[in-house]
């Protein structure tokens, strides 16, 4: 490890960013030191300016530079509908489809006994609020396919009522083989065959 | 995709990091937006720190803050060897070891016929002179065993005389497995044997 203390507590920085371990954040500080004006200051000055202007939509929860962000901002996606999606990255997957035009619901994860997460830590009751009054029509649950995503879908159900509450289609995806698929994807698919 | 251009180009930036690719630097930078005050700020302040401070040694070409490097100023490493690289990382991973106690020589690559990366390019006229004047008596080529590796070793080998010209020994890595390893180094590893 190089002794100059400000690289290694860089290095040591890096380390702790998701998808990076200590010998590839090594790597990655050694690029940027050599790539300094094009990569590393600018790198630098956009995290520092992101640190200091990100905040959570006070609204629906997703990440922006305002306290009210772009999507809820835009009255034209005013139309009914909420997508309500676990975190933001599911919120950024959805919008790069372009396939949904309403407005978003950001939980911050899933309901979980066994994390001692309830209600109250997923932005539940602000939800059902929003659907009071946004005039919301439908509630569209885009959550995992996992027990605990289940749950919370479930359990967000439980608590509207008067309004439709969807969730994604369950099924073979774009381009899947039967062969590479999971037992219990074939069936929900079966169950939940189209006629042509 | 956030439509916030300050977190929509920090994205971009950190996409160009090595061993992050635009999946896995969404995912950075919701992490770091999420640890803000525990990851992001240090993090943006260490690298404008580091852009501003890091330098390469004049001597042998390490990164440090300063211009010569800590391991070319301490007198007590002047025991008449130097440790030729290829990379910092290399130099790094040797000064790990706690193994050599003597300087380093970073050349900045490998002699490369295909990339057109000659001797003037790597350094090497400033090695040949640094045996002069640091009165070295060996000069330890660590250098990888590859076809280019090894001409940059042979290179430099015929460019120094009168002193010792040694590489690092090839053979089984400790922990290794006959079964996992390939021909080429068992079969080095049995030229080079020595008796117990």
């Amino acid at each position: 490890m190089d002794d100059s203390s400000d690289i290694a507590r860089l290095i040591a920085l890096m380390a702790r960013v998701p998808g990076l371990g200590p010998r590839s954040a090594r790597r990655a500080v050694l690029h940027l030191v050599k790539k300094r004006s094009q990569l590393m200051v600018p790198l630098g000055n956009a995290m520092q300016a992101v640190a200091q202007s990100a905040r959570e939509c006070l609204n629906c929860g997703n990440i922006s530079t305002h306290d009210i962000c772009p999507i809820c901002a835009d009255t034209a996606r005013a139309n009914g509908q909420i997508c309500v999606v676990e975190d933001i990255d599911d919120l950024w997957a959805m919008e790069r489809t372009g396939a949904f035009k309403g407005r978003y619901h950001v939980l911050g994860g899933t309901l979980s006994a066994i994390d001692a997460i309830g209600p109250e830590e997923l932005r539940i009751p602000r939800l059902v609020d929003r659907v009071t009054t946004e005039n919301i029509t439908e509630v569209i649950l885009a959550l995992g396919a996992t027990i605990d995503g289940q749950t919370t879908a479930h359990y967000i159900a439980d608590h509207l009522s008067g309004i439709i509450v969807s969730t994604l289609a369950q099924g073979v995806p774009i381009g899947g083989e039967l062969d590479y698929l999971d037992d219990g994807t074939i069936g929900a698919a079966l169950r939940a065959r189209r006629q042509l």
